[in-house]
């Protein structure tokens, strides 16, 4: 159960309105590794923890936290937009700004969401679940936390030079910071479990059941041995339990498929169609 | 660019059709964490990696062979619905195996691919974009392939699980042991660039620009210590670049936003009607 | 700003596991109008909210409420699938209550989230911020959120109605019971913007600028003068502006248009291919 | 079954081309209340009307004028693109007029669609029908017909004060009136089916079947008192059937939850590394 | 401009509800290749033809069609669903049937769009305009027109033979029979649009601007000559204009790419971490 | 399986950075008709093509080919963006050049793929499988095919001439002339499935099962006589199994549908509510 409190985390105020800086910073509010997706992930694997303790917390503490971000980043962009102008074309040939502001801005911050945010991205795709996972597996999710705020600090980062607002920086130095300690964090509980778990996700599968000849073998797919020089290619297996090898020249395993004709009932293309014995001649399909 | 041969990488043959199991192996097929998704990860952080050599190699050596998956899989799909049966409702009161086929198959298996493989997840669910990502920035981009590994082994287990059939038994073991390399070689790509710029991603954003004093703070926001006793909460930071701290009560830093008033021709709720002196007594937006 | 408990707003434990009827209870969850849509949709519409006072608060109080319902129904999807049987078809002859949950239950439960609730409604779309809405105007938004809470009430009593286990009827008859105050409430919301504004959406916008010699006519466009026996169709206007009239033959006030050959540069069908002589006789486009 | 004139139910020409104006003016054709969800929502409202008589007349001729309206906007934007210049990024250094429309016009206008008008709304994103509704129950649903109204006539009338173009105004007027009567219908309609079912939906529901106690409670979970304030917060209901009552301090009526681990077949995390004595003491567990 | 007659254009009565059909229904109704798809593509088509005359004529004919074959199909799903059993868990133990009920029945028929149809798939993926298209290019719209129809009867057959209901079966009968129409009609314009502009489409791009070396070859990029068979590697090409030929053994014509490393503001993989001395030793991009 | 080589099939270079007709061109690599649609089309329709032979060649083969299209516009899209600038609004007074790279760019190739290609179209949306098809049928598969072929060398000839980049024209020179080359192929596979199946899809439905008295009718629905001019209205058929005729004032075969009302558990609107005798006195219903 959620309480709200009327303060901002933390400050989210721009010197000046900027339409088109708004748009870009939908971005890390409802963009693929925005704060809806953060704060939704952390907030369904902490639900879904079958266990309670640490991690579960862990998860529902950043959560929340991330809930507030979201909070952050709607009030700034609703800032950004204030007093947004109404800008028609024929104005654009008096002064580029106008330009710039018509083409750079987003026009559903006027049409729909009235100089609101929007749950959407930078380019105007509306969040969806497909950006986000809860898997069950701890270890398996805090890697796709990880990966979230590696890419989310990346954004905020490259973000953070697209704009000379003092306020706007201020405010993202907040996010970036933050950002700093959640890949810390993630990094943490990342250890912990290996520690308990080896690195291989789900450890708990017995390793005798899978094809152990080809589970530490670089194939060579794409032509040149760059590839040969890395870590990767030799020497013991990060995981302890094999040694690296590479393959120079793959060869497949299998055979040429060849599938069944389907029934009548599923009117495929029929066989009479489908060859002659000019161009079909295989006689183990006749 | 690419050459095709048409054998394939492993052997791909059920003991028998299911067209109910056909429907929960397309999930790593065409799901979120399926071949698709790595494939075509991988050949687009490979295509934008700027500046050449092993990784760039290592990314297309990999998302090369994910093709081969795909198509290892497309085969074992439409093998397993050969000869689907065609049933009817009042068949199913002779025979539950019809009744589970009719509710556990999926209608489109034969209605729209014609007993074909589709690029769609477990549920039907076509397979988008809005499940890959290639940053431009190799860390945080191996950090997305681990997870994705990671997502895609344990998927495949958990349908390693669910048949008793040794043909798909002896595929899927071939993936699990190919997404232990893979998860082997990304923690060790990993591991190779944390040893060059240390784990925060962007490593070039200059620290001193975030707010240094909550970036290794973690903030308690759902009520309960036991976050407290992990190894994230004290001591030093993962990146040796600080202190780990936990605050307990934690406050806002901001103030309560208030924004103003929309422009006319936004047609936003008129201020006269948001308001009354006695539902908005607040002076300071008179 | 948020904080979280971990007590639940309301419990949530079904008696009996039931995976077949956690798949259909994702509607209400992560359907068009489940809880993660009223969640977002009111804190969004709040923080958007350009003038502060009661309304923003009411949005404010409610969206964080419908949190702790996305909480419940995680709770309770995750507490259904416990245990959740490993089936395969051949095991359907024997019992056909496993050709149901062959059939009935969501793979993907199993797959992907590891016996845990999904952002996704009861056939598998993922959520999507295409379900709602914050334009900025309330009175048009209290609409959407009345729209919201009936159809989100319409779907709670059907699934009420599709079990028979006393844990899971107990919490919807919560939900149920909220969803009754959520309607008054907007309810309530909108007769106090109606009787400042009056009814069309916007308010603001000058009347004599629409084509008031339309705006309360009922176009009989579809055959039978059933729907002239409304309110609707004779009397004054709902909104006491106008007089409602009923066109039985209704006939096109505009012309029949005639486009512009697009330029060369756009490749569109060539003019000499669309016409000849014969079929384009209309010296109007020579 | 429908038949189709040529003629236009109103003009719609403009004075100029503008292809900045045709991709904002897609939001009303393509987005998610623009035309396309109108028709198709009031069509499939109707034919899923079990029962007869007005108001199924009422949603067939509605529905079908809405697909007057996707034509009028239609033909609007094709010519609104009429001749659309072929622009390059070198010749905006001389005209700022073509800087802002080789920002501000979609180019999927000149390369998919050859000038012509899109299903698909002003930022690019297409049409979907997670946009629309029909659920049975016609209170619901006139309730979201309501919304969508004053939605759609709130983004004609932000899209009127957009342009300057007498043409284009001319047919927003049109829209714009039609709205009007369309949302005084709903609102006429929706008062019938009160005054027969009274507000809640759905009405049938017994209400002895819900948690009475707290059917007409606003729980304060946003701090701050400013919601107490409205008619929502005391007095008696807008049903008629209890008394608003406010808990300014709600607390939580559940447990926490504590749920089962998975079974092995699932691969979660094991509890064995989910937990340890430190960090896992709660006995109830063990 | 369009009027409603509320006369089925055929009879669209099944002899016996049969929920599980009704799903599967669903495909041909809202699906990819459904009558939604169809219609929308007409009309768009029809309405974006810049010139008048029998194209656009045509288009308009049978895109209105459509509009009635969405009726039939929603009507006759929502007699499908008629009186739609409510079944549980635990009364399939004592019914095979309720079992496949349970599991082939769309719960969203229920819970979602009260027994009426649903403007989605066979697996509950909602219509979305991905499916359409309308180029302005006549030659390549029939040819998508001609493709439409094709899958479109294709589907309906399938779905013929998965009924034994006299009713469903003489409905599809029409719907086959208009489709066996809609392909000859497409077949016919684009034999005449053809005669006026040749087979490749635009035919108004100059070819000499092509590469015209490669412009009827067949690369063998998938081991194994079985392409070389065909009408499409020797003899005159299909559009009189040159000759196909055959190249067994392909070679790539490029380079291997180098890309530029980024501008610092990017904080991609900074080029100290990317290489090495020992693994990236070409010259030309220290 | 596949494998890859470094080289391109064709040289990928502009002569010059542009950010803003890298947004454009992204519209052949991720739209609906871009590179990466055709890829997988082609190579799902030759994996589920059931039976071997030429025609499963041509597909693998074609699809190899696209995967190195793929290649060649991520490559020269990122070359595109080399050293895109960070430009801010207040430089756009100084430069309506700049004005036009912030309108006219994608936001998401700085903040999300730092400066890569990315699996989306020319306005941001994500590449889905919703713009496929493999149907098992090769006809008709093919004839999606010649479609997605003629759509595709469309768009690109439109791109051709939004630019005069020699580079970008050099290599999209190569793309055209292997869609001539595409398009000349699906159509002599069509013409060799056409002589052996005639031309309606599929040809094994047996013919005397669909209405065949309106299985060459074309329907006037659209008034005007304009589409009865064409080779579809008159004349044998083009399957030579029939002979068109026209119907100019078509009526409908069907008769006005009633539904019947549905059970109380679905609480639909109640008949009560829906009907007074009023409004509803058709005996037949009561």
């Amino acid at each position: 159960m959620f309480y709200h409190v009327k303060e901002l985390q933390y400050r989210s105020k721009p010197d000046c309105p900027d339409p088109v800086y708004a748009k870009k910073l939908q971005e890390v509010l409802g963009g693929q590794f925005g704060e809806i997706s953060v704060a939704l992930q952390y907030l369904f694997q902490g639900w879904n923890t079958r266990g309670d303790g640490k991690y579960r917390d862990l998860l529902m503490d950043t959560g929340t936290e991330e809930l507030a971000h979201i909070e952050m980043l709607a009030t700034m962009i609703a800032r950004l937009l204030d007093g947004a102008p109404d800008v028609e074309l024929d104005e654009a040939a008096q002064n580029p700004v106008i330009a710039a502001i018509l083409g750079g801005s987003n026009p559903q911050h006027a049409i729909v969401s009235g100089l609101g945010a929007m749950p959407a991205d930078s380019v105007g795709n509306r969040w969806t679940a497909d950006y986000i996972i809860a898997s069950g597996n701890l270890l398996a999710d805090f890697r796709a936390n990880l990966n979230a705020e590696s890419q989310g600090r990346l954004q905020v980062c490259r973000l953070y030079e697209m704009t000379d607002d003092r306020g706007v920086k201020d405010m993202l130095s907040w996010l970036i910071a933050r950002d700093t300690m959640h890949q810390n964090q993630w990094v943490a509980a990342i250890a912990e479990l290996e520690a308990k778990e080896n690195i291989v996700v789900p450890s708990t599968f017995p390793r005798e059941l899978e094809k152990q000849e080809v589970a530490y073998t670089l194939f060579n797919l794409s032509a040149g041995n760059a590839s040969a020089a890395g870590r990767w290619a030799s020497g013991p297996s990060m995981d302890g339990c094999g040694v690296f090898n590479y393959v120079e020249h793959p060869v497949p395993f299998g055979k040429k498929p060849k599938l069944n004709p389907a029934p009548p009932y599923i009117f495929d293309t029929p066989l009479a169609a489908l060859r002659g014995p000019e161009d079909y001649p295989d006689p183990s399909m006749k």
